[in-house]
């Protein structure tokens, strides 16, 4: 995608683009406070936004519901980011898979909320369906965004089943090492999922390159 | 998992199941009728409820949701499906796909709705948010049950991250087969996915055994 000179336009764009990543965060953080508080099932848009400062109408031009903006995952990978993946070096899938599971951990590193609020995140999701089935769809928004990605490292079409395969294979690889950190939230004495994530890819080129599953 | 006889239950447990599963059946068909006659957005679950000749209390023994009755995807792969894949010889992780894809092919071919309303049902996920979100978090249930199933075979944990990554990687297949498969409606005149479905296992195992992504 060709974007305009940064130059020209930085300045008032940066400053629209601030406000309302601010928003966004309050909006976030408000509804990580109040379904801590008083958990998910008693929280309504109406409070949040009260919580917040907005009105309900303000609040839906940033989320659709509730349970999208418990997560308020970003739907696309950064660009810095993205560009670094699509310019690595390598075509087999074994490199593709590795540099993506460093992008993705990076990209969750800098992203995330605190490991502890992520983990409380993690489950609600497990114990209310639609906060998973709001959660598995903003990993298809990650994913499809992701085959695009894909699809310009590797020189394939975006719509393509390599590319789609490729993404699905790492998002299925992320959900995979979001529930195995969850599962041992003991043992990690508060450090985030990174870690966890760069394991499950290290697991996955293993199993993808050895003879027997174990 | 162990199970009764089924020579000693198969006729009291036979008729109430058989029962269940028409009026699974039928909720279903009222769902899609609706559907496709009014909009998603115009049908209740009250209006379902009616259509089908039940009460909406009912209709909630049998599905969360209207977006789920419209679906009604079974959460597991049928006994003996799994049966034949678990007991199927070759450890390694190709062999393993390979069958996975075969019996998930089958299924799809044996439970799947005609192709007509299939395709009509993708349509709608693909619009409707809250669609795509409930088939996403079907898929998911269907994962987490063929982890288990994926243990069974290769005599893994069933929460262990190998059978769950396959059951990942499976699951991502079979999307990116309905994929392909609704994006090309007019070429397929009329046939199910299943065809697409052994079409991406064989794509994604050719993308796993080869050096370069094409």
């Amino acid at each position: 995608m060709l974007t305009t000179d940064p130059q020209q336009t930085a300045p008032t764009e940066g400053l629209r683009a601030r406000r309302r990543r601010r928003t966004r965060a309050e909006l976030h953080a408000a509804t990580v406070r109040l379904v801590r508080e008083l958990g998910f099932a008693h929280v309504t848009v109406d409070m949040i936004s009260t919580e917040a400062g907005v009105s309900p109408r303000t609040f839906f031009n940033y989320f659709p519901s509730k349970e999208a903006a418990l997560f308020a995952l970003p739907g696309s990978l950064p660009a810095a980011l993205a560009d670094r993946f699509a310019e690595g070096t390598g075509q087999d899938t074994d490199a593709v898979l590795r540099d993506l599971g460093d992008v993705l951990a990076d990209h969750l590193q800098e992203a995330a909320q605190s490991p502890r609020e992520m983990e409380d995140i993690l489950r609600i999701a497990e114990g209310v369906p639609s906060v998973l089935a709001t959660f598995l769809a903003q990993c298809e928004a990650v994913e499809r965004d992701l085959a695009g990605t894909i699809a310009r490292r590797t020189g394939t079409p975006a719509d393509g089943e390599s590319a789609e395969l490729l993404a699905g294979i790492a998002m299925a690889t992320v959900r995979s090492a979001l529930k195995q950190w969850s599962r041992t939230s003991d043992l990690h004495d508060g450090a985030g999922p990174a870690a966890c994530v760069r394991d499950s890819f290290t697991a996955l080129r293993a199993l993808l390159g050895r003879a027997a599953v174990k």
